[in-house]
Formats: structure tokens, sequence, C-alpha cells
């Protein structure tokens, strides 16, 4: 726990609340004295929720966002990889609907010969999570202390894990009350909890995958780049590479949502198969961090080097290696079935004719939690068998009575509700739309 | 506790929170939920944070404002002085210094023939508190129980007791909680803060004296005026007569302050004496008491019979009886010394010559405390015998050297400090200042 030499005795929590809520400014040692004091339960729950509120609505500065991210990192362990010599890089999306490229991108950067720690999040409401994916893998363990981590990380270059207690405590302890005090979406609160825990992993560089659209955390474009330039600036302040990629998540990720079938998914980009958009987007972040791993002088070479990792096999190599050395079977590699399954199907057809003009994204996840293949609170737990299959996307002509997804459920209790809201996320219209690309800015490259 | 039946089920803090972060209005159904829930401890402290933070920020409308006095009275008791038979009225002031106007009003008022149920708050910062005064009085109980508190009003006419648990339990939670969170200078809040007690006095009436000035809780006229008006609508909403006087605080209120020697000084104005602003306050607040109590029908006849009262002794009697039926020792009000006095005494002269233009009233109650004749944090302990007396006012012209202050202290230990704090209160100008009137106005009369 960081308290800085420069705290000014007598600092109290009740001024600092005073002076974000008059839209004042925080030193560092203000914002250390802060995250310190609600780390070690010297700043109680309901004064940390007031300060969060301000901050929420009077924003924070560019410097104090830097700070708060700082101060978050340091209330933790830093993993130190010393025993690597490659580089380590790492990539964090902001989330949607079928994002399954870490399972991708982290064996093509290992077999490219670079490491990535990875310490990743669950799912939570319409967006799903790579340690429930993974978890669908019997016997991956994502629990692994940061003894093991390391370890993993040595010996097959990639390593997939959740967040431990000894990260970022501030960030978790944080998180939690911002989610019982509707202080979640702030630009600045979001990147000091995404930052604190992945600046953790002891990486040199990070690629960004800030998505935008209708399955998006955040929707908005404007709050999108707006996130994105501040993550980027901050992880620069703290001597890291890193740029942001803003990708379009106005529909699923490739043909697959769900854990099994994400997993069955991100294998098949891995054996050379699998749908053209997912693998366009995992191997242009893949290229991006083989270019700031300094791997490739450039990312189109990086993109060069990422194919060749798929298409040689060894990406899928590293992938098997990793689930070993993790306690999975890799047997589900070559026979799927051994993940958990859906005992039944129902697809859901157009009632209309037209272009599929757009999606209402976010509630394709929604449908997916209804059937409980998703989380509505932390508590919830996952079938990891449920899944949704997309037969069609944006651009397509469809006729009334075609098949638009096919639903695997296992509990039917409120396969209605699903079906209505799945119907209902396709918006037709007369003419094919225009089709914005899968990705849209590269933000500090 | 209030539960409405109308409280739609599913109803979350986490949602409320967020609607009024987004600068939403709540219904009464949303502010019932809100106060119900915090009182009975099913919304933890830090939910309640952070909803008046946004609260803080965003504002309340005028109709929330009336719902969460409403329901913060209804969280406990309303006294009900069924036995009385006369009209029940009272006075609020937002406090100041030297403000001692309810230890004169309440004998007079309840000497010319209505009730005056009284029950006020202790003394924090700059402030003093009327029961922190009449506990300078020997024995003097403010901790009645409810049914003593009507006992003594049917007896005598006036009863002045200290906020019981029976009585707004949920402002006693949520003001604790304003407190340690930077919450408190919100018009909306103080006014359900402050109604929500006066209301569950079993009150027909309340005249408001809202401060404005240097030495007032809220320094900026437009304020204090916004706050007039909000309290006004909301007592009357809630069937109440109420109007508010707006006045200066821009010095202390009589030549006094402290504890003893405010008794001393309503004493003195009760026997007839004492200095001009004070009686003249007084007398005004109790010309509206009798008129909004429908016992004069007119505030100018108010004022004669507040006079008679004075001038024949009959509200000094009053006073007297009351102190007896609070068991107090009434041989205060012919021996003064029989309250705590002070051991030394320390001039503040003049290092000026000129007109005395202004004063930074807050700092003559912030000196107060210092020589401990106040309170900095709620469990300080008070010095009832240490004291201020001024002997020159806004107006006056002085003569470097003059006497402007004598300080009546025990414990030296800070005097110097309290010294400089004095001095250095004094506003010096070549000419005599504009004199504003002590009443500035009258909101809702």
């Amino acid at each position: 726990m960081l308290v800085s030499p420069f705290t000014p005795k007598g600092m109290r929590a009740v001024d600092l609340i005073r002076k974000k809520r008059d839209s004042g400014e925080h030193t560092r040692e203000e914002i250390a004295y802060l995250v310190a004091g609600y780390t070690k339960g010297e700043i109680p729950d309901y004064q940390m929720a007031a300060w969060l509120m301000a901050a929420w609505i009077r924003g924070l500065t560019r410097a104090e966002t830097i700070a708060l991210t700082e101060m978050m990192l340091y209330s933790g362990e830093i993993v130190d990889h010393f025993d690597v010599p490659v580089q380590k890089v790492d990539k964090h999306s902001t989330g949607g609907v079928g994002d399954k490229t870490s399972l991708i991108l982290a064996p093509i950067v290992a077999a490219g010969g670079l490491a990535v720690p990875m310490i990743s999040g669950r799912g939570l409401g319409h967006t799903g999570g790579t340690l429930d994916k993974l978890e669908a893998i019997p016997g991956f363990n994502t629990a692994l202390s940061l003894a093991e981590f390391r370890r993993v990380l040595k010996e097959c270059g990639l390593a997939l894990i959740g967040q431990t207690a000894e990260i970022a405590p501030a960030d978790k302890k944080i998180y939690a009350l911002r989610d019982a005090t509707s202080t979640v979406e702030s630009v600045s609160l979001i990147c000091a909890s995404i930052m604190s825990k992945k600046l953790a992993e002891g990486i040199d560089a990070l690629v960004l995958d800030v998505k935008t659209g209708s399955g998006a955390f955040m929707a908005d474009a404007e709050d999108a780049v707006r996130l994105a330039e501040i993550m980027v600036d901050t992880a620069r302040r703290m001597g890291k590479k890193c740029v942001a990629l803003l990708t379009g998540m106005d529909q699923p990720l490739g043909r697959m949502a769900g854990h099994s079938n994400e997993v069955i998914e991100a294998i098949d980009i891995l054996k050379g198969k699998g749908p053209g958009d997912l693998r366009e987007l995992s191997v242009e972040l893949s290229a991006w961090m083989f270019y700031l791993g300094e791997r490739t002088t450039s990312v189109v070479e990086g993109r060069n080097l990422a194919e060749q990792m798929i298409v040689s096999g060894k990406a899928l190599d590293r992938l098997r290696q990793c689930i070993r050395l993790q306690g999975g079977d890799a047997g589900v590699i070559e026979n799927p079935s051994l993940m958990p399954g859906a005992k039944y199907r129902s697809d859901v057809f157009s009632a209309k004719s037209g272009y599929i003009c757009g999606t209402h994204c976010r509630d394709f996840g929604v449908a997916l939690a209804i059937l409980e293949g998703g989380r509505n609170t932390k508590e919830d737990r996952i079938d990891h068998g449920v899944g949704l299959e997309f037969h069609k996307r944006i651009g397509d002509r469809v006729t009334s009575g075609e098949k638009l997804v096919t639903i695997q459920y296992n509990s039917g209790a409120r396969l209605a509700e699903a079906k209505k809201l799945i119907e209902d996320s396709f918006v037709f219209g007369d003419e094919a739309p225009l089709m914005p690309p899968l990705i849209r800015q590269v933000i500090g490259g």
C-alpha cells in the first residue's frame, strides 16, 4: 500500500469530497490519500461513495485520472516476469457480444515470439467475459496464483487468469462500490479501473480494443474516443507503449455468442476456418501487439506474422499447450463435444423481408443472459452450453420466414421471451445499408 | 415508518441514484422508498451518500423537497397537544452569532396567550444553539420525554427541549451522513431537515428567521431567499401557516455572545433593559407569531401585545415558571452569578481609527469556539462561562486604542489566537456606512 510521504497531516476525506463537489482539481497527494485510505478501510464506504458521485458528475481531469490509475495500481502487486526475456504485451477489450478475440490472439502472439500475460474478467450484463469462456473447457483453471501464472507464461508464452487478491485491491473495492452506487459509466473511472489491472500484469505494451455501437458498453462513439484517448495517454505516461483500435460492435463479432460455442469458433479461426470479421479483427489486434512489442517493424509485417501463425498451426499448438498447463482438457480442440452443450435448439425466423440495416446488439447479450448463458448479477451461475448462432448479418437480404438465429438452450423457461427479444433486435430497411468498416480508427497509432 | 402502498415492487436504490445523477425528478413514491429504506437500514449508508451527493449537485425540485420533508416527518412521531386549547406556534432561526431571541420570544408569546412547543438544536461551528444556552441554567433539563414536554407546555405555555429519538429519526440519520459527506449546504436538504423536525412539534404556525450576511450559515442573500421561500412553501403545503423574516447577521445580535451571558442578556430584555436590535427582532418575531397564531388581527397589534408582555413582567414570569418546571434554578433571573462564569477578562483594542463598516461575523463565533465556548465537533464539551461582550457596532466611529470587545474566558491556551481573530473581524472605513435594516424582507407575509 502506497502512502505518499507528501501526504499532508490532517488531510480529511470530507474536505476532499467538498473539493470535488465544487469542481476542484485534486493534487496527486489527495488522490493518493483517498485511494490508500479507502483500501485500508480508514475512509468508510459512504465517504468514498459521495466522492465517486461527485467525481462522476464533475469529472476528473487528465492529471487526476492518471494519478487515480497509478494509486490504484500501486495499491497492489505488479507482476515481474524477470525470467521471461521477450517483450510482454496484452490486449484489452471494453467488451461486447461474441467478442472472443483474446482466445485467438493470445496464442498467435505467443507463437510469434512475444509473451502474453493476460488477466481477464468475467461477463456481466450483456457482455461476455474471457474467464467464463475458458471455463467451458473442462478442468481449465483460471484461478492460478501469481507464481503459477508466471510459470505458465514462461513455459508457453501465454497465461490466462482472473484478477487475484494481490492485483489492484483498490480497484476491486472501488468497483464493487461503483456498481452499487450508479457511478460506473465515467470515462475516467473506467480508465483507472481497467488500466490499474492491466498495468499490474507486468507488460511492456498494451493494445486496446475500444468498442463502439449498439452492443458496446459505451454506445456513443464520442465517449468511446474519449475513453480510448485517456487510456492511451495514461498508459504512455506510465511508460508503456499503447494504441487503441476503435472497432464496431453494431452486431455480434463472428457467428457465435455463448461460451462453449465461442471457444469452438476461436479454435476454428486458429484452424484457418471461421468467419471473416472475427479473423480480421484478431489478426489486426495481433499485428499491433507484434508491432508495439517490437517483434515486427510495422503493422503490415505484424499482420503477415499473425497469418503465418494461424496457417502453420503454431498458434493452435500454443493454445493446446496453454490449456494443458492450466489443467484443462486439450481434447476439446479435436472434440468440442467434451465441453458443456445444449440439449435443445430453436430457430428464430424473420417475420419481415428486406435488408438488415442494423441490430440492437446489446439485446442479443441480454437474451443470452435470460437463457442462463450470462449473468445479471455477479452471483449468477452460467450455463456454458447455452449459445446463439447468427445466420444473418448487417447487409444481408432476408426474405420473410428465413432463419435469423439458432438458439442452443437447456432450460426453456424463458425461451419465448428470449426469442422475441432476438427477433426484435434486427432492424430492416428497403435498401442495402452503407457498411461502416469494422476497424474505425486507430488512436495513438 | 411510512411505507407507501404505492411503492412499486422491485424499486431499487441503485436505479434511483442513477435517476438523480442524470438530473431526473423523483416521484413521491421514490422519495418515500429512499427515506423509509434508509431509516430502516435496508438502504446502506453508501447508497444514501451517493444519492445525497447527486441531489446536492443536481438539486431537488419543489415537489421533491416537499415529499422529502414529509417522508422525513412521517419517519417519526408527530406530537399531539390535544389538551392545549390554544394555537401552537413556534419560531426557527437558521442560526448566527449572539442569536438568543428564542429565550425571549417563547415566554412573550406564551404570556400573550399562545403555546410555544419548541424543539431546538445545539450549536455547531460558529453558530450557537438554544439548548446549550439553556443548559447554562443550573439544573435545566432539555432532555424531557415527549410526555413531559406536553405537560410543561400545558402548564406554562412554553416548553424547550431537544430532539428526541421519536422525532424525525430519518433526519437524525441523514443529517449525520450529510455532515460526513459534504452534502450539508443544499437549500432543499436544509429545508427538509429543519421542517421535518419543526412540523413534528405539533404546531399550527411557524415563523422563520432566515439569517443573511457574514455571520449566517448561508452568507449569500439569494440563497437565503431561496431557502426561505422553499421552507414557507413546504410548511403551507403541509397545512401550516408560515412566514419567513430575512434578517441581517452582519454582526452579532445584541451585545453578548456565549452561553451564560446570552441568558443574562435575554433576561435583561424581558426586564425591559438590553440592546435595541435584540429587542426589536424579538418583538417583531413575537408579533408575527401572535398574528399567525390568530391572537391578534395584525402584526402591528402583535407588536403592541409583545411590548405589553415585556413591560408588564408577564413574559419574565413565564420564563421563571418554565425554568422551574424543567428543573432549573430560577434564581438565575435575579442572580446571574448562579450560572457558570469566567475567571478572566481580556480586552481587544482597536489598532485602527475610523468607522466600523462591517464585520467578519462568523469569525466571532469561531473565536468563541476556540476559547471552548463553542463546538468544533459534535462531541466537544462547551464551557458555558466563556463569552464575548461587544462594545462597538457597525456604524460606530472608533479611535485607535478604543476597546472593541471584552473576552470572558477560563482557559487562556488559545487566547492570543482568538484575540487576533476578533481584531481582524472588524472592517474599517473612512465614512459612516449605509446601515441596512435589521429586518430586510418578509417572505410569504
